[in-house]
């Protein structure tokens, strides 16, 4: 089918190389002031991604043409990109987030944002683990795609699948959407622990952060059970583990007081967690210490290792 | 108070300095033929652990001068040792099981074996994560100990508590036991996946792995969520991704094709596991999988990485 995939960035490119790869007529839209796009048109690569020639780049953002809206910008802007797509431009088409975030000061899921702006649009997600650096090597991984919609869901699973992507259905639009945001978070907080010598923690925080989003995801009307998933723990490896994963090395880097250029997408979504929290009445210890951390000057050690070795207590 | 540490291994010479160190007075038993007991004897440690000059050094199982026992030999011989236990000789004292497997050929928790042989005796376990090797390098951990009777919890873990191993109180034996002896197939499995180049097939290994653990505990009696917790979940750091881990090291050294001296617990495990899978009608597909690779020889790639990449289906 035709695609149109939004956002030049590394995954958003991956993804027009991987829909290509297995068959499909893919458009690259980037702004026209995106670097990433420049060096697209100059080159064909990324240096990570090298597109195939039938991939073509575009600035112009021709829905018409498009029989599915692959989207990978970034979280916060998705709000101001939907509010500029034409009325009735997405009715009917599958509109499919690959973002894992949550909308900061309102703690809005993202598929609800597309659906606030194109309601009859058919909106899905695209989570769970994968870094492009496997992808681009060959190492295949197993993803979720989940909609409101199960025919959306039956529309793209087998359309979308290959030998380097096997996709589950989801069945579970809250837990996903929280769960691949909130993994961000304990991404960051990895990281800190790495920092601070305290990788032999992470262990607990998998069992800690789990059960914290756990709890969030089901007062909010998902499956608890979503959290021990594919978009959240499935997704640990590839964040609180790999060398890959942006979110540990910014948590790393920002503890050892180093510089790390690249925003990490679970700061802001440390904050809308935070929001959603309040809201529900959740508790969320991982995700304040890792605030307090990030914006309060607290104590990395203080404020995280102590979340573990505090209090002799019951387990559950 | 008074501790007899029975085991002189990597993981009960450990014990026996952590015990000393926080207060004890810790013997330290050891087979007469044990070339583990014959080196402390001569050097005083085994190059991992130094032992205090305050931690005795025996051959004799004195259980009448101990106020608690703690056991870390192999689980296989755990039978063998019980019933040498003269009858009595452990009546109203803490007996703290310090191993994670299960027994091959019954199933059997290694708890039930205690209270088997020694009814009255005061059974726990003391499971989680921790390596030797951080430990000794002053890097904290959380661990947890259960036991049937409360009174048992309380006594032991304001008595075992330090600011090194902070203690939680469990309260599913079922689940911890099964949990902490699992993790060891799940690390095996970790291996193995490391050794094919399929690393990044270790989030849905742990996504997975838990639920199958957790359904296993559950039609046994237990809380599934306790596979979420310190003693499985909890483990996989120390498991699934440290270099420290015997058996993922096991599990990667054998689909290499390499010699791996050290037999690792997951082996006897995997097998136990899979006759409890039997006798509860539970499918364990992980283990299953393991045990082709392990003994039936199969391809790990076709036993394993196919266990992810197969289906397109649900999720949960």
């Amino acid at each position: 089918m035709n695609i149109l995939v939004v956002g030049c960035g590394r995954w958003g490119s991956f993804l027009a190389w991987y829909l290509c790869s297995i068959g499909h007529r893919v458009s690259l839209y980037g702004r026209e002031a995106s670097p990433h796009f420049a060096a697209f048109q100059k080159t064909g690569t990324n240096g990570l991604v090298t597109l195939q020639k039938e991939v073509v780049l575009t600035n112009e953002l021709r829905w018409d043409k498009a029989d599915c809206v692959v989207v990978s910008i970034s979280a916060q802007s998705l709000r101001t990109f939907m509010s500029a797509v034409p009325q009735g431009a997405l009715d009917g088409k599958p509109v499919v987030l690959c973002m894992k975030g949550l909308e900061i000061g309102t703690g809005r899921r993202l598929s609800t944002i597309v659906e606030e702006y194109a309601p009859r649009a058919r909106v899905a997600v695209w989570v769970g683990p994968g870094h492009v650096q496997d992808f681009v090597a060959g190492i295949p991984n197993c993803m979720v795609i989940d909609s409101p919609d199960p025919d959306t869901k039956e529309f793209l699973v087998p359309a979308f699948s290959s030998s380097l992507i096997r996709f589950y259905y989801g069945s579970d639009m809250v837990g996903n959407e929280i769960g691949a945001a909130a993994k961000n978070v304990i991404g960051i907080a990895a990281g800190m622990l790495d920092g601070k010598n305290k990788t032999a923690l992470k262990g607990a925080l998998m069992s800690r952060g789990t059960r914290e989003i756990a709890r969030l995801i089901k007062v909010m009307g998902g499956n608890e059970i979503t959290a021990y998933g594919l978009s959240h723990l499935g997704d640990y490896q590839a964040t609180v583990f790999s060398m890959f994963s942006h979110n540990r090395r910014y948590g790393e880097a920002f503890v050892r007081g180093e510089a790390y250029d690249e925003l990490a997408e679970g700061v802001p979504t440390t904050t809308a967690l935070l929001s959603l929290g309040e809201k529900h009445g959740v508790e969320l210890p991982i995700c304040t210490a890792v605030d307090a951390v990030l914006h309060r000057g607290e104590e990395p050690e203080q404020a995280l290792a102590d979340l573990f070795l505090r209090s002799l207590k019951r387990e559950f």
